[in-house]
């Protein structure tokens, strides 16, 4: 194992009724709070009128129409001035990956004097943030359980990852009906958003028995459990377990010991969503298995082998060439079978800017330094293939 | 998913050098340091020096002689008399479960005004308690990464287990080679304590693949890694896994969401140990194989299939009592490969007070609670076909 250090302070509250602690959750925080949320769905739901019910006692101030890929200017600028012109105690988040990520800026951004953009781009190290609780609405990125967020600033094509101890949520309320309104669409796009991150962090040169059993059942149990989630929207044990699948899908815990690996896939999916704001775990399952066939060598044909024969049961007797092709072919049959586009034209991308993108990404993510090392013709590669 | 809240606020520091962030890790803590530990063994490895040499800007107190199964009367309300004394502000424990258990109940006990055995029977909620970082010299309970200690009072032949959210180590310093002189005997002791860990949370009523896929993943990789250390004692790779293994193994994580067991093993073995002052693991696992045998039924019996076919890859196409006798062979084969000795008698224990024991566990733990209730002669049942 490698060194490590870790740490999740937030706490889980799941299952029915869970939303019932959020006062309890949030009154050690302060009395005035910033409710984000995104479009319309949480009224939809009741979940809204919901939350204003149980924050009768605090004083609300409210942001909303945060967007899928969260813009730093219309919506994590917009909040940081809200939190500072109110001086806000706390921020609630209720909503999705994006509404969360949004969250954890405008909490970083909100005890930060200059230009917050600095902080997301590591410029200058957050000394601290706001208190941030949430409600989950939909299971997949994993926000709820660790201290990443993602920033889109369409003017620069920028899609940028931002990790701070700081911005781990005090608190992650989920509530599995919640997610029983998520649309095959984005059940699907979690799935596979969920499968990518644990993948990531499988295919790293220093791995574990643990790191590895671990991360094969958080991917087996996704895989079990979208599936019936697509069929039965309302199934609450299936959409419970795949909601907790998707909080240690990215939160560290699965990969504890293991080498780093660049997390390629989020790496050139991030250029995709900045220049065409395609939804995330699509792009990512474009990219996985055109990343896959493009990165298997010798030196990483262990990994495949592993993959394969414990996820989709491939017969370990076979040559590993063979069974690293079905392992790919697997995959990609996977997200389509979850109704998936599997071609970047299906999500709108054409020729135009791969060559544009993949500069873009060689420049920003540092993918020649991942496990299996992308060059910017690598990448351009992989685009292509994906068309 | 049964709901639950789970929060481990620990941060794990581990691997080689790990101690060098001790001074960091007290700092915010306060200055006046209460340094708990066993016997001689940390002196043998030079911990002792190191830790001393990192305190340097401390003024510490010291605490030592901490017993295999900790005593509330010589080393808990020690502990709480020298905190009280001197107005420590955090607790160092360096050492293996015993010595952190002990430590978590001087932690409660120096900010409570009463007596602590209130505390540890919950008679009474504690508020609060001092700050605890620790060392881990053994790997086995887990302690470093829960809420719980065991403490044990001669005089009544309790051994009680107390949880509280407060008793959460502040950070562990997990470096494997601290435990390269660890036994073969305390070395297979800890690993069927953490198998048996894993155990009491599988074999219950609700769990999911997930979980399920988890604690297989934790126990297969316990079962190869104190394999390579009882023959290998100073490989580095194989103690580290095994140590991050048992931090994970009594933490809740792997058996998140699933419904309770009830702890039957540990409920049984308390009284082993309380009676008779045995290693504990050594307790269970004589004791784990006889109450698998005696609990088996049609009920209970698609636990023994799942555990069985995965754990040690036993044919699912037999007959489901064969995978269940054969699965029970094989965990009382596997502890004894570890060189445990595997009848009561061999640890010191005759039929004199089996029925005395029997009693005290029906009264004290309410094993007819627990997902196969144990009955009073339940219990002596399993403690006789231990003898």
């Amino acid at each position: 194992m490698e060194n490590f250090t870790y740490c999740t302070p937030t706490k889980l509250i799941f299952g029915k009724g869970a939303i019932e602690q959020l006062p309890a959750a949030l009154k050690p925080l302060g009395r005035k709070i910033l409710l984000t949320y995104g479009g319309g769905s949480i009224r939809k739901i009741g979940l809204y009128d919901e939350v204003k019910r149980l924050l009768a006692d605090f004083e609300v101030y409210e942001l909303s129409g945060i967007e899928p890929n969260p813009k730093y200017t219309s919506s994590v600028l917009a909040g940081v001035k809200l939190c500072k012109e109110h001086g806000i105690d706390a921020v609630l988040a209720v909503g999705g990956g994006s509404v969360l990520d949004c969250s954890k800026a405008i909490c970083a951004g909100a005890l930060y004097d200059g230009e917050p953009w600095d902080l997301i781009t590591y410029k200058v190290k957050a000394q601290k943030a706001l208190p941030l609780v949430d409600v989950l609405t939909l299971a997949a990125t994993g926000s709820e359980y660790d201290s990443a967020c993602v920033i889109s600033r369409t003017e620069t094509n920028d899609k940028v990852g931002y990790l701070d101890e700081h911005l781990y949520p005090v608190a992650s309320i989920l509530d599995p009906r919640y997610t029983y309104s998520v649309s095959k669409k984005q059940t699907a796009a979690g799935a596979a958003d969920a499968i990518n991150h644990i993948m990531e962090q499988y295919f790293c040169e220093k791995h574990s028995a643990l790191t590895d059993g671990m991360c094969e059942a958080a991917i087996k149990s996704l895989i079990k459990n979208a599936g019936i989630a697509l069929r039965e929207p309302e199934n609450y044990d299936a959409r419970g377990e795949f909601m907790v699948d998707c909080s240690l899908a990215c939160n560290g815990i699965l990969s504890i010991g293991n080498s780093p690996s660049g997390w390629p896939c989020h790496g050139m999916e991030h250029a995709l969503s900045a220049y065409y704001d395609i939804t995330h775990g699509e792009g990512l399952a474009v990219l996985t298995p055109r990343w896959m066939k493009h990165i298997l060598s010798d030196r990483t044909m262990e990994r495949f082998v592993s993959f394969g024969t414990h996820i989709f049961g491939i017969d370990s007797a076979l040559p590993e060439q063979e069974i690293a092709d079905r392992t790919i072919a697997a995959t990609y049959a996977l997200f389509e079978s979850f109704g998936i586009p599997m071609h970047l034209r299906d999500v709108g991308i054409d020729e135009t800017r791969l060559g544009e993108m993949a500069h873009h990404i060689a420049v920003n993510e540092g993918l020649d330094g991942a496990w299996a090392p992308l060059s910017e013709a690598d990448i351009l590669a992989i685009l292509k293939a994906s068309l």
